[in-house]
């Protein structure tokens, strides 16, 4: 295991401390636990909260998606793995200005089961709590079982479209309204090169030969639709536009946002090679492109690979996608 | 060699259509040879010209430091190999606005010799062209031979300062003058755990085994000053703190702002471990840290690895490096 690390179980509270020193004045810690952190200054009076949560080791998911325009709170969980419902509860009590409180996470079974028993004692307390779940990954389940998804890279749009809704000023039932269109209309695919090692477990997450690839792989090493040979980027993004076209369906004259983002390990250089194809076979299906991410927004520690996502437009989820919107890992604003 | 790309000998021109076709508006090429882009609405009247160039592989690092607040113009090299002279002259006439042109980039033998080329061949049109080259490696060579420094990372804070003041409608000799002081006040240093496979070659630029690292070495796989197990995350900020603050030297009450830099395959959690102890340190150093930088800012390629940035801070450089800036690779504005 090659990492610039100290004691491997310590390696996210070290990250939590290099975090909060690097930004000081963007996030704080809520409650005891040291894994709950709000942005500053919330509750934002007169806006429903916002609050997510997951395993670590997939910056800038989650707690990269916390500022304004953005998520609230994030509850922050070792690698690859839940966090309980205490973080999650004292998110809930920080960020809720008495609108109440959208919880926006990925579908994953530890994440839906500590967040769920959060909201459950945060409703005791009196806060109106909603779950809006992000399950965008489509080769993790066929159309037919589609809330059994995995949330993937498409947590990004959810976290920008939804936190502009919400500097909106609606409701808590328009908001979720919102969330769920938002995700209705979100689709990823990834394809995995080559794995990533846990530093509590020290070994790679799968295995794969040096010639391969396995199309459909999950940010955790969730075993994919296909492995096959290594093919060019023009017959991945061929494939991976394919997919996504088939799902929704996109249908020539609608508009879509584009993402192609970086697993890890795969750079830049590549990223845009792989974009070039997917732009010209989105076009060729008389899809109109408003505005396109390339770069790494949802990863999985030093993965390499990259995932498409895809989001279909409206007049409302495109005033969403260009509102303003800040974190030290979303923008560098100067 | 395991990428997402297609032809090898074809990354660099898909590269830049991927770039050019997933932000329009924002770069546009000028010339005949495809490998010279400007900002839209180049040259920007008024204001003195910036140009740069390199060997492509390093993004951001050259061409996402093109737009307002940084740089005007770029020459695209092919992977780690510096572009010719005709580029170059594209982008200093495409960039002149008649207050003259800066050429700025890193210490390379091949960068420098081809840009004076094109600064002559520009000077016999009547531009006032002049050169500024960043040399902030540290390890690359001793302080006695300070001109014979690398350009790595430190080439972010050359972008960002020298294209505020451009910014602020300086004269050639003042934007001269103010890129001298920022490069003068620039270091860094790196620190290699695993090569990169540049795509013509197809193999590895150099080899290291699984428990070692590289102190100094150069984001092209130049060798270091020290071969050695991997150390942890406290032990390579400690060395690396060191090796900067006895280099300028950095002294008690100085101000600083920090960029912990990714070479490509490293997470940014480990950028963070890592920057958590850079901070206490400089702490401990009796510096001030006015902002701090954490992410991917001059890469190469995918190697594993990172470098450590210190810009000394006075009045002038604090306020160029607040001005707002934008390239899509910098901020993503929304």
């Amino acid at each position: 295991m090659k990492k610039i690390i100290n004691d491997p179980f310590e390696v996210v509270d070290e990250m939590l401390e290099g975090i909060l020193l690097a930004h000081p004045g963007h996030l704080q810690r809520t409650g005891e636990t040291g894994r709950a952190l709000v942005r500053r200054g919330a509750p934002v009076p007169g806006k429903v909260g916002i609050a997510t949560g997951g395993g670590s080791g997939h910056l800038p998911v989650f707690l990269g998606y916390v500022g304004p325009g953005l998520a609230d709170g994030v509850a922050v969980g070792n690698v690859f793995s839940s966090p309980g419902p205490q973080p999650m509860l004292d998110c809930i009590r920080a960020v809720d200005a008495g609108k109440g409180v959208l919880l926006l996470f990925g579908n994953y079974q530890g994440d839906i089961m500590n967040f769920e028993a959060a909201a459950e004692m945060a409703r005791a307390d009196g806060i109106d709590v909603r779950i809006a779940i992000v399950n965008d990954d489509v080769p993790s389940a066929p159309r037919e079982r589609i809330a059994e998804r995995r949330g993937v890279a498409g947590l990004f749009y959810a976290y920008k479209l939804v936190g502009a809704r919400a500097d909106e000023a609606v409701s808590l039932d328009e908001l979720e309204r919102t969330a769920r269109e938002v995700i209705r209309n979100t689709r990823s695919v990834g394809v995995a090169l080559a794995p990533c090692t846990v530093p509590a477990a020290g070994r790679p997450t799968f295995e794969i030969a040096d010639d391969e690839m396995e199309f459909g792989m999950g940010i955790h090493g969730e075993p994919g639709t296909e492995r096959s040979r290594l093919k060019s980027a023009d017959a991945i993004a061929a494939a991976m536009v394919e997919t996504l076209l088939a799902d929704l369906p996109f249908v020539a004259g609608d508009e879509v946002s584009v993402l192609v983002n970086g697993l890890g390990a795969t750079p830049p250089t590549e990223l845009y090679v792989l974009y070039r194809r997917v732009h010209a076979l989105l076009l060729e299906h008389g899809l109109r492109i408003d505005r396109s991410f390339v770069g790494e927004y949802a990863t999985s520690l030093e993965m390499a690979g990259c995932s498409l996502t895809l989001l279909k437009l409206d007049d409302e989820r495109k005033r969403l996608l260009h509102a303003p919107a800040f974190s030290p890992f979303l923008l560098q604003k100067s």
